[in-house]
């Protein structure tokens, strides 16, 4: 077997995309009847965190109940139902002497996962690996633990029903320091290791591991209020960029305001956010707009808050705007809000970010909200997979050449 | 400015290929116009090199004469006529919600390039990263420094008359090894790096910096020929894979011959080989054909000879070239002679590499042959580039999103 795949990974990039998805559909349906099990499961994790005075937000990533273990068996199910990203012909030429080059989709092969509270990670990731072809080692943290393991053992039951080995998703099942630390030196083994957790845990894969990584460091979003933005419009979007949900990496961390149309949002958005329980930071234009609002430092606009406070800042013109999410963002999610196709082409153009938006919500930056199906995480780099990760960022290429005997002058 | 790429690389990226292929034309021209100078340069380079006894096949790849820059310059005129690889549209849909999502391609950003003698490599790469819309930095190889700075400072005064940034293109000058040291920790500022030349440049390249690479440590490349093999084809084809050019990465090393037409190939392979030069080196059935073969060792199904040096093995099926290929190999290139299609479907989809092939010789990977125009250099990796790594290979995509005020429930 290859150095660089191992037989388990091997295998299971040969299979069909029906007898991938008919894994998915018996894990699915696993899910469900093993319902109790889970509960059981999980009771132990959130009893077991709560001793030990764990965050409440920690506590709720961990908890499972009915309705998150239906939405989960569903989730496995929807993807399912994507199309197979394997084989897909990506590019096919006949060269002037005949020589036909056909560039395939293909596996990856070995893809590691590391991850904190959320039990959903599990069987999320695990259901886009199998329809990729790729092999997953899991390994979720140690608070999680007994949700972890039961829904692996289930996939792993049901996959030894079908023509992929049950080893195809394993758990690294020492939950050690040591045992962590070795994974990330497997770089003849692994393919790519995806953190999924807090900046710490992406902070550390990133400095100890020698795999190539997909992951953010940081979200820190952008929602600019051009000129030329309708008023209803930017107070909607600008308020559910910020506060529909203020602890995903897409939620808007700052608002850029163009100076002439200041007067006559900021008042009302600064109104409309206080009330939803946003605390607000402001340059110094923006403090007069009210006492509440608190001086910006330097380093507010390069922080994500990832709660109810946003940073707001006018700038003199979309040029402006356009150099300080540049300079301060992270490359993630960056949102124009404008009437005007021309201020929208400008910043498509001139922001660097891995998604660029136009008159909607940074929130939307989500796999599944792509139609993607669910993601393995958003990417922040440049390289192979960018923006939100689904099955086609699980898979590479081959190229394959067909002659008839011809050989180089 | 964002922190992952320098003002230079910022405004080239927003070139338009007409001004980028402006470029390209100049510089195609300044070469052949400057050719004295080059001459001049490149003499030096090569007295200095004698004097200090360089192996003469590195000398030999440090030389330039007229046809060579000739070559070279219209190599530049070829990567100018390329399709841009900027602003395509790689997918669109339109989400039920009636959000358009685009992905388009866009540049990396800064390329930094290490390589040895060759001075033609200089151009090569500098007009592949100018038609992509990269910034580049180039540090060639001491003995090719009077070459490769000379070439530089014409591409510099081309661009200086275009809407390209002359910094662009730009030379690490200080050829030490502190400040080699120093651009292998630039990751920040360097999105990839691309090691040209031998063995022991790939290592260290990889060992030493942070930054991705592009790269193929080895190319172990197989020729196997199947029972059901063409003789004619099968004998002409394995003669060009090992024998056309030894020295190139997609020179095969090992020849896999199916047991049951061994008797029917193997004496005349054997003989023509030996004609050209080529020493053999076999497996215990395959010594017993000629007093002449040397008996392998374990090592040498994993050696890459670069010379005129082959090994060669008797498998009893497929399967076991298959086997023995994904074992031993480099996932560079390797090929089937087969009448069956059904036999090269198996050899298609189970060998791991980036470019499997079909009744045609392993010499045929290469950019140029694959119609990408010339390439930076060939990945043995699986990420991002695969195979012969030219334009498209030196491009990321950006998600565009446009709305009409869409918030997220």
């Amino acid at each position: 077997m290859s150095k660089f795949c191992n037989i388990n990974s091997f295998k299971l990039s040969k299979t069909s995309n029906s007898e991938r998805n008919l894994a998915l559909t018996l894990i699915s349906k696993s899910v469900i009847k093993n319902m109790n099990r889970i509960l059981i499961a999980n009771k132990k994790d959130v009893q077991l965190a709560k001793k030990r005075k764990l965050a409440s937000n920690l506590v709720d990533r961990l908890f499972l109940d009915e309705n998150r273990i239906l939405n989960l068996s569903k989730e496995i199910q929807n993807i399912s139902k994507l199309k197979d990203p394997l084989g897909k012909k990506l590019s096919e030429t006949i060269r002037p002497n005949g020589l036909k080059i056909t560039k395939v989709s293909v596996p990856l092969g070995v893809i590691a996962v590391v991850f904190e509270s959320r039990p959903n990670v599990t069987s999320d990731v695990a259901s886009l690996c199998i329809k990729s072809g790729n092999s997953v080692i899991l390994k979720g943290g140690k608070e999680s633990k007994n949700s972890t393991e039961t829904i692996i053992s289930l996939i792993q039951k049901e996959l030894s029903k079908t023509n992929i080995s049950p080893l195809s998703v394993t758990s690294l099942k020492d939950y050690s320091r040591e045992s962590v630390t070795q994974l990330f030196k497997m770089d003849k083994y692994v393919d790519v290791l995806i953190p999924r957790g807090g900046k710490g845990l992406i902070k550390q894969v990133r400095d100890k591991s020698n795999i190539p990584v997909f992951s953010h460091l940081d979200g820190i979003c952008h929602t600019y209020i051009d000129k030329f933005a309708s008023k209803e419009m930017a107070l909607k979007v600008a308020l559910n960029a910020k506060m529909r949900r203020t602890s995903i990496c897409g939620a808007t961390e700052t608002i850029l305001c163009h100076s002439e149309i200041a007067d006559a949002i900021l008042p009302e958005l600064i109104e409309k956010l206080s009330k939803s329980g946003c605390k607000i930071i402001g340059d110094i234009k923006v403090i007069k707009y009210s006492t509440r609002i608190l001086k910006a430092k330097e380093s507010d606009w390069s922080t994500e808050y990832l709660d109810s406070i946003v940073s707001i800042k006018i700038v003199k013109d979309i040029f402006e705007a356009i150099d300080h999410i540049n300079h301060y963002g992270s490359m993630h999610t960056d949102a124009i809000i404008t009437k005007k196709k021309k201020m929208a082409d400008i910043f498509f153009k001139n922001i660097e970010s891995a998604i660029v938006m136009h008159n909607t919500s940074t929130q939307f930056a989500d796999g599944a909200e792509f139609g993607l199906g669910a993601e393995v995480g958003i990417s922040t780099g440049k390289l192979h997979a960018r923006g939100p990760v689904s099955l086609e960022g699980l898979t590479t290429y081959k190229y394959l050449v067909s002659g008839k005997g011809q050989i180089r002058n």
